[in-house]
């Protein structure tokens, strides 16, 4: 085996950045190699954010818009200037247009992954339902969505499940603003072809379930995701961070981690 | 083995009697005594309902309403006039209260199981929803309801996912009209503690799918049933007519067939 | 609603013990009244084994045989010699026969409630599985238990699993090692009738998922728990120590605090 | 929408003919336009090979092994002295090498599909299965494969599971030899890292349920196809016609009629 990856952790002192060093712990594919968050910020073993640029292969970092922004710019920085930079690993959201186009630039020099959901599960998911949904047609295979989330959750469906509706949808070419059925109860008639239904669990502390279902006449497949604890987006970043070492500069997303063509 | 209960079909040529007939074929229990239809029926083998009567240990009736009223009358007056009645397993639906009374009335002679869905597991499903929803309060334990058909259901949900809520409310003792959640979609806000929600999935050729669960924080129990084909219900007067033999008059339902003490 | 119940825990250090406080806060219909470790143990909060008998209406106890043997004693005496003397509710394991000897003794004082696993979910599935195994015959309905659990798991079928196994058994008046088909490879023959099979499933982090599915012709009922995090005992025994408030003595297992007739 | 595609159906005398025949009825992309069977079959409708070859766009057979290669050899006979020669949908299985190897010549001259397993849903399965298993690395992700069937069946696992497992171990780039796990019971120590192991369920009329799960330490992913009817053959037959028409000479199979690449 190759070795492993060298990972920094920015926003080490926050939640996501935490259940990134947790897991890295143990692993033989990439080992913690560097601490940092916010300038000021004060904790055990903590270094700068140059330090731990030059120290790293990848940065993994789950923290704010414009902090994501800058730790881009400066990444791409030691690009020109050094004979090492690391790739960047994303998961802050909530990005201005703005924000969004300097990390493009600094995509130029450097290897980004950014994505808003980092669950591997998820992402596979995403890429299989397209498939399935582009080669079983509309005329025979109905999709159906369901989820399943705790008593808490106030929004349904899910905003995951819509993502699967979309990937189902764009993998049939078309919107999914014209054929979402969601909310069914009460006389419905019979289903309408081509529509993507929605269906909706509430219940005690379910983490988070989804199935995308191709119903045919005489067989159905049935595509589920289930997350089993709370760590898998610390997971997937580290797959990421793995996966991108020696990538060309450019931005990537969990699609192309897991090798989908799009 | 005691000896196989003889079975005499009602409505014969119907698409109901014709399965019970086929279903009969190399049972061990119970053994196909006599087939009849309404009089001036003609078919292979069709003898008089006199004659079935006469013949058989228990008659499987599904035909129509007023039809059913009249053979139990004419069994409750061979109970009376003869040394030997059967008992009668009928499934025919959207009866009168005034037949209902004349089937009432029967059943001090003879014994009836009368039940408008002769699915043992359905049946079986919803006494042990009525249990588990008694068993765990509804502070702890949230009760969803899921059903899946095929695409050309016309109503949602199915008359049988809200028969296994009216079974979890009436463990809860509670009315299902109070704590119903339907067609959840949008913005809902957190689930109500004592709500039973409903979900449904529609596509291809889906049988039949029920689902009753019980999500805790820390667990969860799913209680389900899966149709493979429509011969359940045949199968279900079977097994009723073999669990009727030797009853005392009275009428019956398959809550009683099951074993459960209500 | 009644006043919440007032509950000690016992082996307060312990990692039950500190499930069961945490899992205590916020509740409405229990407090935590006194919790308490081996003498000479030293923690916040601490009070001695008497303080905490007279503050409590129960004792969750999740410690060692030796200690819940004496603890029950403990708690006997008080019933003989002070107006008040609280319940016990008993999760250890492992213990000789004379230990639950003084335990069965101390019962005549006090009401017990002693199970191997407080898990409401799993100890509901048993019941419900024996009445279904009583009512759905074996020349008609196969049963097959199936659980999954993760990559570490060194045994198969689960402990748990072998449990269902025997509550089925149990239902059908059979005695499990009469009728288990385990790991089923190769060229079986068909199916052998009152067969109880298992399956299993290593894999991940998987928590612990069991179905027993009974299997008809025409028909499938598939009875299922999931395990969604390791809370889940803890819930149990806080559940146990509500029901048994206000029962006379004796000793009672989670059957009885689900209300399952035996 | 295009023209129906005009499709001949060999073996028309024989189940999965009829099968095919049954369910071509009602179809929008595809119509019957004639039926075979071996010479000197006498039957209501039939026409001679020859008649159906020139009448048809596609040619659906489910027969024996020899009179396929005769109908390959014939087809492709008239792809050299006719202006027009229909393309085949070869489902007929036992074939010998030298049966293959002269359908192989003929498909230099015809559009051929080839499979042993008609099922889309099973077909598409096996695709997403290979994608899955080759994204997923066997350090994080342990392949599970599960299937269910009626009592009757005699082996273990089903055949599809193991053409599953075998996809599995492709994507991973392994021979299933070596990392089958099978038959899982008693002290079986830690799963072994890379195994792909298989569970096992048999009872009643369950038609036919496999699904293979990826398992993470925080997430899995399941993958699942389930029979309805047994009408899913002959339904992917005609999904097979519909797509060959218009494409060039050569050998397909299900893989390319549902788009994966190889």
């Amino acid at each position: 085996m190759s070795q492993p990856v060298k990972i920094a952790v920015a926003g080490a002192l926050g939640r996501m950045g935490q259940a990134v060093i947790q897991t890295l712990d143990g692993r033989a594919d990439a080992v913690l190699a560097a601490r940092f968050d916010r300038p000021g910020a004060e904790g055990e073993h903590l270094v700068s954010a140059d330090a731990a640029l030059a120290a790293a292969d990848a940065v993994i970092d789950f923290t704010l818009p414009e902090a994501s922004a800058l730790l881009a710019e400066a990444a791409a920085a030691r690009a020109v200037h050094h004979s090492h930079a690391p790739a960047l690993v994303i998961g802050s959201t909530g990005f201005s247009d703005g924000q969004l186009a300097r990390i493009d630039a600094a995509a130029t020099r450097i290897a980004i992954v950014r994505s808003g959901n980092y669950s591997l599960g998820v992402n596979m998911l995403m890429g299989l339902v397209r498939q399935a949904a582009a080669a079983l047609t509309a005329q025979d295979w109905d999709i159906e969505v369901y989820e399943a989330h705790h008593k808490r959750k106030v929004d349904a469906p899910s905003g995951t499940a819509l993502m699967l509706g979309e990937a189902a949808a764009d993998g049939r070419g078309v919107g999914l603003g014209q054929v979402a059925d969601r909310g069914r109860d009460g006389v419905t008639g019979p289903r309408k072809e081509g529509a993507i239904g929605f269906s909706v669990v509430r219940g005690g502390g379910i983490i988070g379930e989804h199935s995308v279902i191709f119903a045919g006449e005489s067989e159905s497949l049935t595509l589920s995701h289930s997350a089993i604890d709370r760590g898998l987006f610390a997971r997937g970043a580290i797959a990421a961070a793995v996966w991108v070492r020696g990538k060309p500069p450019g931005l990537y997303d969990m699609q192309d981690v897991l090798g989908f063509s799009k």
